[in-house]
């Protein structure tokens, strides 16, 4: 009989979470039903909107319940299929929660090819996130040669390869980090044009004018709050403002509206946002066009990988202090 | 000599405009120079954005300078001209300030034709309230039959006509509205289908919620504040959000911004503005279509003149306390 390891929520936290919100609890892994799959778990991927599922209510997904597995999203292998399309020692992602052992159906599991890059890649460069970063740049903000591109969480998973993306495509790329380690990279490892460390920025509305004085014509928002606020007094005529996330604000019981919004009127902007979930049927071609730039040296990825699931609870928060570097990842013992 | 009459601004406000901030005066009309054209003003638009016109420094024009006539839209009859295109006698608009004569470039001016239509409706119906509605929710929102459609500060000169053409298209019309006459006038008078009476709702999301269940497919702000953050809980999927003003936050010295806002993005609903000044090569259309629409019986409109250019000061601020009923204009003795 084999023993799941497994994180379930214990609390919904009002700001940050931490190890009082989850709970650790060994079971024996279930029966498989017809249809499902036995997965166990080599990688959990830790992600901001994972904050969010820990709420009650429902945004473009419930909230996890109670006492149920914290939702995540990891990459594992077969270990044993009731489902035609599986096969023992296939490597899978999906939704797979924090955990050892996943029983998922295999309509809800997406077979992955490791023959050429790591397994990991799939939750980070060639999953979510990769996609999130593919189509809220190059679907939503349609960047043109020239254009200026301003990326905020500029250092993290989504927002290194938003820039890099934008480079790629001709655009000069500025990005908003925090700390001079994360603004270094920016610049001399992904060679960026522009990077302001946050933290070290008094005012930013006077360091964007100073340094974009052309103005923003894309605007990829990760952050939210005081750093959206600073970014709309700097909109060229025509940005699009593509809204992926705002990491500043979720935490916060009351976030922060931005009082600039009357500049996308003034600017003839447009302000939207990017739901990876609506481009999973257009994956492969995020997926060949980012594995044909790693191959070809134009793209850079890091990974943050913890070992342990035991590090889990205190692990996530390091999305919102910032401490990690690359992609957040657990791997299982 | 000609004497003019003219209100010039005497001091920014903070918050609301009063009779403190504009002085009176006195002088001779000047004289034209090559190419100028000598107007009597008849009416005087009152309009929101004059309000903003009165601050420092630059949205997408120019705040008006310490001294100089107060900046509004007017309606006169050329009584001297010096340009080939206007003669003595011919009916003009354009920026004519809050005076009684204006001189001004013949470039600047638009002829209209009264042949028809009364002169005041050129700063209306037929002027840029007019274009700002039609195009505003044509252009940018370009709703479907049977899309729910909300306004927000309905009863006024640009929400009045957004609902009503949104009627003409075939949608399901919502408007939220100060006060149970104006909420009357939207239901018996327009015949939209929910009118909601802001200043008797305490629990704004509720009282959405309870009547448009279905979400809302446009979504046309005049309004900005609260009632914005409001609406932003019940956006269907794929709403168009059209920002056309924030009455509420003019006055406001720090303007509230919508915490609501990630609900565009789990909505994949889009946020853009309308700036009439854009549209103006296209005038026409709107000029045609609303002016059919009226003739066909399908538009109400309703107009507050207030007359003698002394009330000015006073009756600026009923733009923002609502007050008025209709298009409020001055009409000078």
């Amino acid at each position: 009989m084999m023993i799941n390891i497994r994180y379930v929520l214990a609390a919904r936290p009002s700001g940050a979470a931490s190890e009082q919100h989850f709970r650790r609890e060994e079971l024996p892994v279930q029966q498989l039903e017809e249809g499902e799959v036995l997965i166990k778990v080599h990688y959990i991927s830790l992600d901001p909107a994972m904050r969010g599922w820990m709420n009650a209510g429902t945004t473009y997904v419930k909230g996890v319940e109670i006492g149920a597995v914290m939702r995540a999203f990891g990459a594992g292998e077969v270990v044993l299929s009731k489902h035609p399309d599986y096969a023992i020692g296939q490597m899978v992602t999906g939704l797979l929660g924090v955990q050892h052992y996943a029983v998922e159906k295999g309509a809800y599991l997406t077979l992955v090819n490791t023959a050429e890059v790591p397994l990991s890649w799939y939750l980070g460069l060639l999953g979510m996130p990769g996609l999130t970063a593919y189509f809220g740049l190059l679907d939503k903000a349609n960047p043109k040669p020239g254009e200026t591109v301003l990326v905020s969480g500029a250092a993290g998973m989504v927002g290194s390869l938003v820039g890099q993306i934008a480079k790629i495509k001709g655009c000069k790329v500025a990005g908003i980090a925090g700390g001079p380690e994360k603004c270094a990279y920016l610049l001399e490892d992904l060679g960026w044009d522009i990077a302001i460390d946050y933290k070290h920025t008094p005012d930013m509305v006077a360091r964007l004018q100073e340094t974009l004085p052309e103005g923003i014509n894309v605007f990829f928002d990760n952050v939210g709050g005081d750093i959206l606020n600073a970014a709309l007094t700097r909109l060229a005529i025509g940005c699009r403002i593509v809204i992926c996330g705002a990491i500043s604000q979720y935490n916060q019981s009351t976030p922060i509206g931005p009082s600039n919004y009357l500049k996308i009127v003034s600017a003839r902007a447009t302000l939207s946002g990017i739901i990876v979930f609506d481009y999973f049927g257009r994956a492969n071609e995020a997926i060949n066009d980012i594995s044909t730039w790693v191959k070809e040296g134009k793209i850079k990825y890091r990974e943050h990988i913890i070992p342990g699931i035991e590090q889990f609870p205190d692990s996530l928060n390091k999305l919102f202090t910032g401490e990690h570097q690359g992609k957040l990842l657990i791997q299982n013992s």
